[in-house]
């Protein structure tokens, strides 16, 4: 009954019944994921998506963010996942390593301006969406993650079936169907992490989670517990679930406050660090850097023990490249994970006198880095909370700027006034279309 | 390197060097698969894709075999995949239960009408791309489908990727790639059998597998270790795996001539149970069946365990109905799985009098039917090797009058006969356009 029980608490939720300070905060990562979808919308793995749709001949059904071209609903569900995950810039919820929103908003935006969704509407399937998404990866957590599985997409294309279902307006039934239909999709390896097969994993769970609501609402049954089943979800993708947290405490308590946003362009992990560098290169000129000793949760090398890549970005999975990028620049950004900037002498340099200090005391947002100067001295930098972190949020202030940072080079600065006001007020609008057309530069 | 050098041994095996029984042997899995996707080809689930995909506005690039729509390549392979598995009646690869044709024949057809290629570089990417499937599949069997992985599926959507990177063209590192973003949406699981998403599992495999040619033919890189990494394909949808068999014996052993041919339209493990009940409809008059004692191996009851089927398509999963139909109809294809024939009140009344004694001693092609009369004498019958097996296979004659019967519904005699020759010859075909042309009714 895990799977049913899950359909009706949704089905259960109207939108006003949803706590306020829970809509504010998926509003949060309605305007975090359209910064960072505008931000990646002409990076080289859209550009292949673009030219495939084109090769297809695919229709022009909906708005692709930040780009002149549209296509239908499930290719503009692809390329706006990519989009918003291509420079790993996009949120995320901590404790199981999550990027949620890349999977389920591309999936609201293109039905809900599909259907003339209100933006009230779009919301509600949006939160609902994420929640199951969010839930599900909880009752698998650990060791789901651990195993190689990409929880971003195998448990993302469970919140993007619902989501989709919910503006749908599918029933009971429809929607057990469709968390069926997507559970034998379920797919994503962290073995791809690091190359630009990665890069589609949230786009990709979106559209096949919209394609199994739309197969559901057209009659297509599926096993009725995909979840619980002795060869279901639970059983095949973690060696130890509890699915009892699916449905625990729904409506009183909400994963999708625990969404953070992230200041720098790559794996949260690394966050910490980039702080730490980020304060020692205010510190120490460049020319006085000997050596940087990292001590790091086990989490950091399991994830980014990437020896030598070969591309800026691979480099985001180097903690010894990042760690040289932000001291040197004082930032992690887009620009930072260029090839040129990341291969520059100065990081290579610095690169090969990082060395790293795997401490299980250590949190995962904290870090300390320790220089030791070219004439050995040493300054040390504590991070106990990475910024973008639970504890240390990134403020509504810094994510407005850094929606600027992203939009503003490709858009018009009224343009994107406007789209952070509409942003502001999402559930007021009555449709999502002049929002969706000002992500379009004129 | 088992990835690359499986992708090696693909680039090593030229048309001309495979060996002529294996050629014919193709072209009889090309028989049979055209004959099951026209037959199948107005299935509810087919119409239901039609329906999506006329809402999302696909362009009309290539055939839909058996029907006047056309879509475009991907959608056009994930309905002639759907439509060739609807009934059960396609092939097997008995070894491993594996599905290869209806997963690899639609990207060859929905590429090759696309590219205008020749019969022989079709035949010779289905061949090559069928090699891999069959073989990665034998390298994870049997814990892969013990655990729960529909195996037609997550190995045929590699097999598919090197099919359709073969017709594009591609070279070893994209080869390499489109594995990789093959293997990253490896799924489809055992939990879905008896309900109608299992019907699409082959189409969305070969739908994947061309996507990740088609984007490695982009420039999308990827992991280059998708089979052995330590977080790769072996590791995580098996608990047992030889990676070894990927290319053992490559070029001297084919896995494609184990492929066997399926007189009747339900999974391969029930076909000894149906001959030997068809042997006993002719011996004994209906009036007189008191019960049925059936003994198989274990895998019977694993695969076919449902006790209370809701609909036709159910109770193919189910021995008693399925020894119950054989029985009274001597024969189990598409006319036995309607809902009205399979829950026909003397198909009922006999399915409560079937037992099943599970016999590990008992051949997987193998069984032991006996039936009590109502004046209980017994009549027993025994099957050594059932039809269709390695050992007892469909002959051509065979082959070519399932065709007559799937196809003879909806197309003219002439049409028939046309397609039976050009598939006989179809390496000498120029194009396939006039193949596919007559699988659609005037």
């Amino acid at each position: 009954m895990i799977t049913q029980r899950l359909v009706q608490d949704c089905l259960d939720t109207p939108f006003d019944s949803i706590p306020r300070d829970v809509v504010e905060h998926a509003k949060r990562c309605i305007l975090n994921w359209m910064s960072v979808a505008i931000g990646g919308s002409r990076h080289a793995s859209v550009e292949a998506f673009i030219s495939m749709k084109d090769e297809l001949g695919t229709s022009a059904q909906v708005t692709i963010l930040g780009r002149p071209e549209r296509a239908d609903l499930l290719w503009a569900t692809l390329i706006n996942g990519t989009s918003s995950h291509v420079h790993d810039f996009d949120d995320t919820h901590l404790e199981t390593l999550n990027h949620p929103t890349s999977v389920i908003a591309p999936v609201v935006f293109a039905l809900g301006e599909y259907l003339n969704s209100s933006g009230a509407a779009i919301l509600h399937a949006f939160i609902l969406g994420m929640e199951a998404d969010l839930r599900i990866g909880n009752s698998v957590s650990p060791s789901h993650f651990d195993s190689g599985w990409h929880i971003t997409s195998t448990t993302g294309v469970f919140g993007a079936a619902i989501a989709a279902g919910i503006l749908l307006g599918l029933d009971e039934d429809e929607l057990v169907y469709a968390l069926g239909i997507a559970g034998t999709q379920a797919s994503g390896l962290v073995e791809m992490l690091g190359t630009m097969t990665k890069l589609f994993h949230p786009g990709k769970a979106g559209q096949n989670g919209l394609w199994a609501a739309m197969l559901a609402s057209r009659g297509i049954e599926s096993s009725r517990r995909i979840l619980e089943s002795d060869r279901g979800f639970a059983r095949l993708y973690s060696s130890e679930s509890d699915l009892g947290l699916v449905s625990r405490h729904w409506g009183s308590s909400w994963e999708l406050s625990k969404i953070a946003f992230k200041p720098y362009a790559c794996g949260i992990v690394l966050h910490p660090i980039i702080d730490a560098c980020i304060e020692l290169g205010r510190k120490v000129p460049d020319s006085e850097v000997g050596a940087l000793v990292i001590t790091v949760n086990p989490y950091v090398t399991t994830l980014t023990d990437k020896p030598n890549p070969r591309s800026g970005l691979e480099a985001k999975y180097s903690v010894r490249y990042v760690a040289a990028l932000a001291f040197y620049d004082g930032d992690a950004s887009v620009a930072q994970f260029t090839d040129a900037r990341a291969f520059a002498p100065e990081i290579l340099a610095l690169v090969d006198r990082v060395s790293i200090v795997v401490d299980e005391s250590v949190q995962e947002d904290e870090t300390s880095v320790r220089l030791i100067t070219t004439d050995g001295k040493l300054v040390e930098s504590r991070v106990k909370h990475a910024t973008g972190s639970i504890d240390n949020p990134m403020t509504d202030e810094a994510l407005i700027a850094k929606f600027r940072k992203l939009a503003d080079p490709s858009l018009g600065r009224d343009e994107v006034d406007a789209l952070i006001e509409d942003v502001l007020r999402f559930e007021a609008l009555d449709t999502i279309h002049q929002l969706v057309a000002n992500t379009v530069a004129n």
